[in-house]
């Protein structure tokens, strides 16, 4: 009875631009605050001791594959799934679960996003270590973090009773509330952020699938046959199941419909690193709070994340005067200008970038 | 009885970093609105049809001798004046007036700066024929802007009685004043902005040199007679010239000690361009008073200047979103971030990198 890890790799998201591209999406960069390692590097590096490297499977688009690939060079070629069309996450779950579920079919599976920061390791692995426990004993199993603030941009988790040590029942799942809400909920003790982290037994997954996504197993079960015709034949199966999946995530094609599934509330220093907001916060700052790259000078400034990403940066100078409040975002093509305080508009210039056709820039 | 133009450019100055720098300073940029031209290169064609480009000399610093022709291709090699050290106005104007003397001895000068911006050239060319014919009777003539706002960061010239149509003689020479008293000067109709633009008699300003600046006169005597001796014997006296010379302004060391001069009023959109606010004002900005490059995208954005001058801006971008008011300058090696209401304290940055021994970004 082994444990895999699956790391969802798949995200090309926008908010980090011009940091993130297409090509070279949020989970390749380095935004942690304390190495430069890449934020999937240090998700692989925090499994150490809790799933060793030929149990972790990463989930990415085909055309990530070989960034991906290296920029986890201690994983085995066959630890990248690529899917060649995106789908949501339910589709790639499955396959993933499928995948494992092939190599044993006893195995408990831990499903963990890529691109997220965690402050404490130990208390992180700890919280793993009780997830995988409770879903070794049959429910779907979530990690609830606790609430710091009123976050209107999460969903909650609504827990009901205790059913072990530092193991609730989930009552409900509920969407972004308001501010009201979100305040009341920070309050109850009951609610918790939907970290998207989650950990099941491979065959009671495949069997929720079947229930509650018959049209996607079908899908696993055709892609089983072709597996045992040989690799062409699951390629192409691959690419069809694919094109032909629904694209809905787990969250929504299987957990809200579960009947019985746990949360593991905790703390961790969870940070879902959501903009470039979020990356001064979690920074190393200076006595004015700004968070500079060497190459950057603050003068009587304060409060501004400087990142200068372009090459060959010892030879060149990001200035800020007299400024406060500033995202200022440098590459070697792009320059990104935004007070902290607007920082989810990012979107904005991705969006006027794209009708204008600058795709070389995305 | 010819006209001659000598134009000062060797200013080195850091307001427009990091667009200027020691060996490429504010008069070789093209800050003006209209056109891609080096403020120096307009300066020079606003005097067609005043002055023929062989009577026009280029007074300039001696690193600055190939840039500066570079900038000025229809100017024969020997319109320019390299001074070997920096030695203030007074010298190099003394020296160019007897290379001019030399040439003509009844010669008419006139001395302008080569970095401002001058918005009416017809106005601008009607005010010079009224100051050279000014100074062909004899006094040392100025040109003085009418005020458009109580400047505290000017000089001013009082004038006095009336010379002769829209010529006043000079009362005199007021240092830069405190608001109460730049405001007075606004509304009194007899106080002008010193434009750093004088006319005069080659013979009257070595006279006058003479008189109020001795030592410098014994300085230009001995450059004379070197003159005499070749192009060695002139090479080496000018060095030693420059290197004994005091280093004195034309109005503190001539102007403001002669007892009769002339000022010639004049609004004709003048602007000494004074920091990239200014550059600001004169640009041609969007409905949103943003003044951009083509490659610059502002949204949501306001009274913003975003200068692109990196190369190869075809495959870039500089993205502000959500910003008001600020000076976004790239280069290839340097990114400025400046509010535009401070923009005189770009001098700041250049002062830190000196500091930390990066001439490399100067």
């Amino acid at each position: 009875m082994s444990t895999f890890a699956v790391v969802l790799a798949g995200g090309s998201g926008t908010r980090f631009w011009p940091a993130s591209r297409r090509d070279h999406p949020k989970q390749l960069l380095a935004l942690g605050p304390k190495d430069d390692t890449s934020l999937i590097a240090a998700t692989v590096r925090r499994l150490g001791g809790i799933c060793p490297p030929e149990r972790i499977l990463i989930s990415t688009g085909a055309r990530l594959l070989e960034s991906t690939r290296q920029a986890l060079p201690e994983l085995p070629r066959d630890a990248f799934l690529g899917e060649p069309v995106a789908r949501n996450t339910a589709p790639c779950i499955a396959w993933a679960t499928q995948c494992v579920a092939r190599r044993d079919p006893e195995a408990t599976l831990m499903v963990l996003p890529s691109d997220h920061h965690i402050g404490d390791e130990e208390a992180f692995r700890a919280t793993l270590e009780r997830a995988i426990g409770s879903a070794e004993t049959g429910p779907i199993t979530t990690i609830g973090i606790q609430p710091t603030r009123p976050e209107t941009g999460y969903g909650y988790i609504e827990a009901a009773d205790s059913v072990g040590e530092g193991v609730l029942r989930v009552e409900r799942f509920v969407e972004k509330p308001d501010r009201t809400r979100a305040e009341r909920f920070m309050r109850s003790g009951r609610h918790f952020w939907n970290s998207g982290m989650f950990f099941f037994r491979a065959q009671g997954m495949l069997s929720a699938i079947e229930r509650h996504l018959p049209e996607l197993h079908r899908g696993l079960t055709a892609l089983e046959r072709a597996a045992a015709e040989g690799a062409d034949a699951e390629r192409a199966e691959i690419l069809r199941f694919f094109e032909t999946a629904p694209a809905v995530s787990i969250d929504y094609g299987v957990m809200e419909k579960e009947a019985s599934l746990n949360v593991v509330p905790a703390s961790f220093g969870w940070s879902d690193l959501g903009s470039w907001h979020s990356a001064w916060e979690l920074a190393q700052r200076d006595p004015h709070d700004n968070a500079l790259d060497p190459s950057c000078l603050a003068l009587e400034s304060s409060g501004n994340l400087v990142m200068d990403l372009r090459t060959d940066t010892a030879r060149r100078v990001i200035a800020a005067v007299g400024v406060e409040g500033l995202c200022v975002v440098a590459t070697d093509d792009a320059l990104l200008v935004i007070p902290r305080e607007r920082a989810q508009d990012v979107r904005l210039v991705v969006d006027a970038l794209r009708e204008r056709g600058r795709d070389d820039l995305l």
